[in-house]
């Protein structure tokens, strides 16, 4: 990357908790440049994104309320231009079309897109042959996590999740944990086929049902960031997988992977399992 | 204790899992001496108790299903004897009143006594002034985790108890997970009081209730034995108290303890805390 | 304490990391009143307290660097004062004389005391009958961790240490391990007898020596925050203590827990395990 | 495979603590079935296999010190026979000449083959178009962890080991820590490059060095079976693999998948891995 331009990046939802931490992380990154900041809070209008980071200098990059601007300037740089988008399911339909219309390519973090969403997107992508990735989490360890349970369900026939997560979480279980677990019921296969007929002595004590018979058990405590354990077991052994989040930090090699990894691609892919 | 006399025992259920464990711990403790080794079964009669037992020399101890004459021999020795008890809870209580009309003292693991049957028998023992142990659980890591965590829920006011075992375990939560749930418990006060209105998108993921909003969650997987994990969890920091079980030697240290100290009870004390 | 006045209390170092936190938490807790935050900081002076705490709305405590004055106003009010000091080694022995000599108490996190200063001011604060607690570490968690490490030693004798933390942290075995291990050491027996003939096949691999063959062991990682585990074995059997700290809000139910109690001494008391 | 012949599998090594488990799990496999049980041992001749392996029903196959007319018997079956080595590294190389010249194909779990043994087998098998199967550790649990580690440390360049095991194992580290360490050596990354420069306090707190900056720590306890953690670190973040062995039993699968497997192969494989 050496002797490359750096990549154009325009972060959208600079102001908020996971945009200040792309600004930081792009601005770090030695292949990038960050070349707009956007957020539409009136409050933050003018403000430095680098200052709003917490970097101790300045970035020169003032937050402003104006994609459009920001797009074209992105897209007449040398190397194609990114998008970072961390904002709300209202706005990032129009923000991803708007991006691939001026060539640039979306890197999409927030949630909340419906399948037909997706689906016209993706379309749009496709006649633009234009990169695009939604990734609803962009922590590498989940993934590795996941991918590694995957495998390990073709050996394992019984396997069991914890995942722990504050008190301030109000749903149980989380929804990484139901997708690891659908993840592995995917495979067609029935686990954890009892050997003995179960009793609960106290409702609710076998945890919840995520799936071709794998349950999911959810501890909630303060003191507990977010961890997720998935518990494989057989004759004479246990293979454990634990993942523990501690900072949103842990997202951005998932974030600047993905801003590489897009300017490869011609069309949406879904997932950052998809680019690993 | 070396220039004393040895502590005649004798082992009822010396056939038993337990038993046999018993028969060895205390063949091979310096301060106490098996002088008789009881089981019903027919088909164990004669054998050499330390055969049966796994050891690699007999102990010139017939397995037989007399008790009273066994009682009566132990009785003679000239320190008094101590019976340990790992029977049915059929004939304990029977037991118990043989060893204490002739002076022997019982140390009981049988579990399955009414609380009115360990009534009787504790006016019984007061009335002899006669030492007598009943103990449901043998194992000192988990009567320290157990204490542990009493002492732990002074400070602490979020608490939940995840229990592991094997998946020929029918019943959840284990016994000793209530156990330690109640001790909590009965400290009266509320624990995990919700931060936000906890909504479950599966049912049971929370867990199971075991007393004043303590959650117990039960995982049962083959590779797995017996372990049992008390989580406490307050602002920034969480406190863990584990105890795995992978053998039933655990237990011995238990039982060789309360050989030791029923010799210096005149009462029934109920439960290894009172003599840890 | 609903009919009492408040406790009034005067923080110094009020702007420092601990400082902040420990603003917050008087200020949050109902029995208490902050009546001075004292920082040496220029750029500090005149900031509000509560603000710089990162609490909503202003104490109206504005920073001063002048702490006579303030300990002078603290000794005027209905209750006794309390000063928490989490500041330097170089000025706190001054800070605590100050304090006795004014009736407010000192609650001491600062640490660097030799242990000469410690015994002068125990003299001092002896003769002015004046509580002062002097406490290197305000985890109640990992002060519950350590009680009960010591008392399960007399039950177990092998044990060992694992102490995690981020990869920032130069020094290993981190201090609070260290203090484990002596702790357990202090009670005069070897632990971990070797059964075989240990050998290396790479130096370092069994750990370092915390004392009477206690061994530590100290993992460094980046996404690790502060985490100590001790595991004590038996034949069959596994007990294991964890302590993980991912925030200094950890420490304030530990100070809170001082300030009241340092009102009934009358002299210095040196840990928080002797008032837990 | 249920309407094929069932394989046809000698055992050699079938008195030894491994070889029993091997007739207990071929025994109860229904696409196998047991043609001969091999044992050097002088008492153990004309014993029943299964009877010696626990089995509550004989399987009338007396154990023989006569390997080549079991060799020959196999081979006369339907299906290509198998032959499960655990024997002494003296006798595995000839052992497996023999069943190759028989046409027998030998599964090996015996350690201690030289690497110029190993390529003269493998041109023998060669020549012979035979499958031979050579596997020091038949965890499909482990091989599934140390291969979850090789992908995770494309993404992590911070990892630590730790391996837990009884203290009647005299080497630290173990083998199967120290090859994990290897595998993730052989990358060609240097790993947990230092942000400060560390210093220990105690020796040896920072544990072995198992290649590319990788570390090992050993801890031994009574209670502990087997257990491996590679534990993998990144800002906000920690992803750890963990492998649990208590029994035996857990090598069985990885031994019936290679019995299956050997019959589709023309040379000699090495490692469980490449079969998965």
């Amino acid at each position: 990357m050496s002797n490359q331009s750096p990549i154009p990046v325009v972060v959208i939802g600079a102001g908020g908790k996971m945009g200040r931490e792309v600004v930081k992380a792009v601005a770090q990154a030695s292949d990038m440049n960050l070349v707009g900041a956007i957020d539409t809070s009136v409050e933050l209008q003018g403000k430095d994104a680098g200052e709003l980071a917490g970097l101790t200098e300045p970035l020169e990059i003032p937050i402003t309320n104006q994609l459009e601007p920001m797009l074209a300037f992105a897209a007449q740089e040398k190397q194609p231009g990114v998008m970072v988008d961390f904002t709300h399911p209202k706005s990032v339909y129009d923000n991803i079309r708007s991006a691939i219309a001026y060539g640039v390519r979306p890197v999409v973090g927030t949630t909340g897109l419906t399948q037909e969403q997706i689906s016209e997107l993706a379309e749009f992508a496709d006649k633009a042959s234009t990169g695009c990735l939604i990734i609803p989490n962009f922590s590498i360890g989940m993934v590795l996590l996941q991918q590694a349970a995957v495998t390990a369900s073709h050996y394992f026939d019984h396997v069991e999740i914890i995942e722990l997560h504050h008190n301030q979480k109000a749903d149980a279980p989380s929804g990484t944990a139901i997708q690891t677990a659908q993840l592995l019921a995917e495979m067609g296969k029935e686990f954890n086929t009892p050997l003995v007929e179960e009793t609960e002595k106290l409702p609710g004590a076998r945890g919840s049902q995520g799936g071709e018979g794998i349950r999911i058990h959810s501890v909630r405590l303060p003191g507990l960031i977010a961890h997720q354990e998935v518990i494989f077991g057989a004759a004479g052994q246990i293979y454990t997988l634990r993942h523990d989040t501690s900072d949103r930090a842990c997202y951005m090699p998932g974030v600047l992977l993905a801003i590489r990894k897009v300017l490869q691609l011609k069309s949406l892919v879904y997932g950052l399992e998809k680019i690993l």
